[in-house]
């Protein structure tokens, strides 16, 4: 040890850059951080079909909000109904859209007998059909079954930031036990969206995840 | 275009040598690829359960043999019963083991309300507690429930083409739609074993995979 080499107020400056360099790089990487929010299978419904399964005039009751601006997870819940079996307490999602989508995984699809297509939520093309059963009726889906494509919600400030445009298929990386890196992961923009990466229940529990507290980063293609 | 540049002489000799890379490109390739067996949800019992659950004297009947030498699918289904839910029809594999084990995916873990650890097979390290019932009778398994690990069976000359050696964690990389690398995919050696990665169902449907003509690589790190 040679401590005459330097003085104090050298070893002080070269220790202060350090630590301003160690938090700039935890900042950064903080920044890179994206909360993850895994979809159970659930339905949206249009009005028409939420007035066979529920009953003339039927509103929604909102029981949570969800993380996205206005959706909400209601307290009504379905049956669907495949050709290999049967799923009951399917949640319904709120407010009504113009046509009704169940999205299921493809572990789903497989128990069900309902073969479904990995679409972005709102493209029905070839989507796949299901009976879904409710307290007052039943709606004969027929093209409106899919498997949610994985997606990342963000605002166009958040795009800036990650440097992605919308429609640009990502690879996202998570961490844990069961880590893993998911490829052709849909970015979708918009200032009504909250930055939030959309994963289904056999992508989470690939990848061992849980529900709170989750992060995936954006990762380079190796 | 300018023909007499070069002799057809030349132009052969510099064909050949494409042609020659090439097929060495691609059988460098073939060499890589690791076929993907998707397991189900499945139990191994011990000669007592299986006496409990099937009668005194029982033994399991062949379905079909599984990739794995002598390792094969009975005849024989359980139902599964936990504190949230319950799984009819999960097979039961032979031959029969020193101890029971059954192995679900982290789906069926919140379907059924079991809690299991991720482990190797064989490890029953802190695994989780559940009914099984049979045709005769039914048997508790106080710790016999686990998820079982990502892993890769192959040979000695397998892991020496692989770089490899046992216990190794390792990255695998899918291809397809819903392409993924899994990490920590646990690599395991033996001269009885025949290459094959095997993934849960949660695994396979994240990536969109199917049980036949599926091939993984494994990857370095990124």
């Amino acid at each position: 040890m040679n401590r005459t080499k330097f003085s104090d107020e050298q070893l002080l400056a070269v220790a202060q850059q350090l630590l301003s360099q160690i938090n700039q790089k935890q900042e950064q990487s903080a920044e890179k951080k994206i909360p993850v929010g895994i979809s159970n299978r659930h339905i949206h419904l249009c009005q028409q079909d939420l007035e066979t399964l529920f009953g003339k005039g039927f509103e929604l009751t909102r029981k949570n909000y969800l993380s996205q601006p206005g959706q909400f997870a209601a307290a009504q819940t379905v049956t669907v109904v495949g050709l290999k079996g049967t799923i009951h307490n399917v949640r319904v999602l709120g407010p009504v859209r113009s046509e009704s989508q169940l999205e299921i995984s493809r572990s789903d699809s497989f128990q069900l007998g309902i073969k479904a297509p990995t679409n972005e939520s709102g493209d029905l093309t070839n989507a796949g059909s299901a009976l879904i059963v409710g307290p007052i009726g039943s709606v004969q889906l027929k093209q409106n079954v899919i498997i949610a494509k994985r997606h990342i919600h963000m605002t166009p400030e958040d795009a800036q930031r990650f440097e992605v445009v919308q429609g640009d298929a990502v690879a996202i990386k998570t961490v844990g036990e069961r880590q893993a890196v998911f490829y052709n992961t849909l970015v979708r923009i918009s200032d009504r969206y909250r930055l939030e990466c959309h994963l289904d229940t056999d992508e989470a529990n690939a990848a061992g995840l849980a529900n709170k507290n989750t992060f995936v980063e954006i990762v380079k293609d190796n």
